[in-house]
């Protein structure tokens, strides 16, 4: 190993570790933090930014990469992805200059703060000036970061949060969802209405009660509450570092089973972190993958373990132990018809799995046109509503529940869609390949009991990190590049069966 | 302004909200932080040192520091403290070279751990080498930073807690004090055996009650929630910062008043972080003068307001209301002589006001010995325990309950016992003075009211920062120059009265 080489891995290892003190501040800010903190709170983690950004451009950095590269050929495997992965994180911080990062961080800012007043307003045109400056910026850093990584400008965005991510890849797989999809919808509808509707049990929901049964199935799911915590947020989320996972929830005493199924996907994301190869911690190859993999182990856990016959039938007592033995509602087969109920929605985030691809597959095509300039802000609307009208079949009553309902565009974070529909595939995937290797994983899910799981995607996911690219670690975990083609057979099997 | 002051105002505005980062990360670690990650955030910890290090040795600092000083004549009285408190930061930092400050870090870290393991075994002779190795490397540093400061070397080390304190001051007045006290002391304990023994309340006093009313007290004397936490941690500490203060107890349910009574103890350092002044926010000026007035202000709101006369008896029939109203403890008298009682002990944390001083002058008599030279660490024991025969009048039973119970030596705090006695002397003078001013405030503490007291010091001590050492501060807030006598007068008059 060359001494350049050394000298990154130690360079590295302090970025990372000052990611993870942020990371902290980030969690901290929503869940505990008081109000009048948040000033203070916004200094502190744009100047770690700024420490962090001026570590990955040092002009030293340059220079060890390149030495450490012409070396490379001696490296085993590991630190030859570890240098890959530095040499990817300095092409992002390296493509965009200080003034361009200035002026999106500024113009992020404004558009967002429009934005949370123009949506409840349905106020599309109030919160228009500010998303085209957006848009301006992101294709200009687009446009620098494509000729640094050599891609298509949507793709260098998209390779900020799906590294190697190729929109020509998933144009195909998208393109088959958005072809099967919508007739597959119809006929899970028609089966439901041919069925009674499910009771929806009877609250209220005491928080205590929801938590206390939350850790519970966190611990089930192989949580370990001596590296992570669980707390409350307005919007939950998975923080924290690998040695200290920190998921969040939010409890509503009227509605309980919707929260659980937070937390459990929470965790699914916990455990990835937690799984990460110990030897690597704090260098570039030693993190998660992207975020489509990160997504498929949360939708592993919620979608395919937790919202399965076997797991449910399992839960239902517990569910009645602890809110009600009366509640006909906690009867097995009513807990699964309630938490598979599928219901087009104008709201993503409210969207059932047979629908949320959907809505996925809206935004990606809408955000490519954007990026690449065949659509203008001006015209998003009429797209939006036109497009929901294709995929869903419904149109939205005003742009508060069309276009202005997601952040993410008014926040600048562009690209970052599709990560959703390619984790509900690769989880769908991923899944299906532990089943096949164990067969016995759905029994062991109806006793609560989910250890050969958990080492199953520890072994083929989790604790490979960095070291493989997406594409090839789902391939060598599932035995076939990520299609369609299970995704849709497991939508086939619980709706249409 | 020039040029070099502005460069220097944006680099300590960058270690100020690096050092910010860090103490959220100290609360995090002190009262969430789940036990495996301990490590992780050692190093976040670590790194953050290096960072703040860094920025503090940069060369270009001390470049910039002459060129600022050369043109300081024009400068007005705010930016001129300013720049003095920059220097004085940039000396402490740069006058130890990096092999001292790496082997301290390590002898210390060594050395607690043994001092863990000793202390409950009361086995001296098993933490003294470490202690030797302790006290060799604080000699060294304190020789390298009385060369920088021109000062002597207890002086050097006392001057990072205490800016500009000298021990020929000390001796002065802690003379004084070790001269007077213990008689004072014979006196009340003799007036105390004149009267019938306090009635203990009788428990338990449920934890969620403790929190309830701890929250609403310090809401009585200024806390703004807004702005801050209270939490709960294994040792009560003020951490944050001044725009998000947080404080933290630890609850008994056997016993509710220690609690409570360091609650009001933390809630006055966080007063005091709470009113620096805000257009100085992140500027060394702008921050807290130093350990002796911190403690002050901790010391004035517990000591002096919240166990006066009429606040006890305001808080009396709350405390009734609270835990039990046929409790005979919470009559006002008794709970009066419940909290003023004295009661000469081994142990410093567990003494009284009047006995306090006495612990503390041993340690600093015996830390500056041992500084100079004049006293090794296998001397300790033997010196210790002839020190609280002359100080105290008691010999402890065994090295656990003598030399082996604070952490300070064993973990490197030399130069800071004293800050703890000069507190108290500063917070008799400062309340005397308050109530000189405004005859007002012990009625008004008879109401619950602090505002007027609260007042006071926010314009005579907290919102002057930085700007003047501690002994101008001290003597333009109360009109003289700090001595024993106000902090005397407050014992007879409390103890002998």
């Amino acid at each position: 190993m060359s001494a350049a080489y050394r000298e990154l891995e130690s360079r590295f290892r302090r970025l990372a570790v000052l990611r993870d003190a942020t990371g902290m501040l980030q969690w901290d800010l929503a869940t505990v933090m008081p109000s009048g903190g948040a000033a203070a709170r916004a200094e502190q983690l744009a100047a770690l930014q700024v420490v962090c950004h001026e570590l990955l451009t040092a002009p030293a950095l340059a220079d060890l990469l390149a030495r450490a590269e012409s070396d490379s050929a001696a490296l085993n495997p590991w630190p030859a992805a570890n240098l890959r992965e530095m040499r990817r994180q300095w092409t992002h911080a390296n493509a965009l200059d200080g003034r361009l990062v200035e002026a999106m961080s500024r113009a992020n800012s404004e558009s967002e703060q429009i934005w949370r007043a123009a949506r409840p307003a349905a106020d599309f045109a109030a919160a228009l000036p500010a998303l085209r400056r957006v848009l301006a910026l992101v294709r200009e850093a687009a446009a620098a970061k494509a000729s640094a990584l050599g891609v298509s400008p949507y793709d260098a965005l998209l390779d900020e949060f799906e590294p190697g991510g190729r929109s020509a890849e998933i144009d195909r797989v998208f393109d088959d969802l958005a072809r099967d999809l919508p007739p597959l919808r119809e006929r899970a509808l028609e089966r439901q209405r041919q069925q009674p509707p499910p009771v929806r049990p009877t609250g209220p929901f005491p928080v205590a009660k929801q938590r206390a049964l939350a850790e519970r199935l966190m611990t089930t799911l192989g949580f370990d509450f001596d590296h992570g915590r669980l707390d409350t947020s307005l919007h939950p989320f998975c923080g924290g570092m690998p040695d200290d996972v920190r998921i969040t929830t939010r409890y509503d005493e009227a509605e309980a089973v919707s929260a659980l199924m937070g937390v459990l996907h929470e965790t699914g994301h916990a455990l990835y972190e937690r799984g990460l190869p110990a030897t690597w911690r704090y260098q570039p190859v030693g993190q998660a993958r992207g975020m489509s993999l990160h997504e498929s182990q949360s939708l592993l856990m919620e979608m395919q373990a937790c919202r399965s016959r076997p797991f449910l039938a399992w839960l239902a007592p517990i569910m009645a132990a602890t809110f009600g033995a009366g509640d006909p509602a906690w009867a097995s087969d009513n807990l699964y018809r309630l938490v598979t109920q599928v219901r087009p929605d104008f709201i993503r985030v409210n969207a059932d799995e047979v629908t949320y691809p959907s809505h996925v597959i809206l935004r990606y095509r809408l955000e490519k046109a954007m990026v690449a300039g065949e659509l203008e802000p001006e015209g998003l609307p009429a797209a939006w509503n036109a497009g929901m009208k294709e995929l869903l079949g419904i149109v939205p009553p005003s742009d508060r529940e069309g276009c202005l309902q997601d952040i993410h565009w008014y926040d600048g974070a562009w690209g970052y869609f599709p990560t959703y529909t390619l984790g509900a595939m690769t989880a769908a995937q991923l899944f299906d390949a532990a089943c096949r290797a164990l067969p016995d994983i759905p029994g062991a899910l109806g006793r609560g009991d989910f250890g050969a799981l958990r080492a199953w995607l520890k072994d083929h996911v989790h604790a490979l990190g960095s070291s493989l690219p997406t594409p090839a670690l789902v391939a060598s975990a599932s035995g076939r590049p990520l299609d369609a083609g299970v995704f849709k057979r497991h939508l086939e099997s619980r709706y249409l069966g």
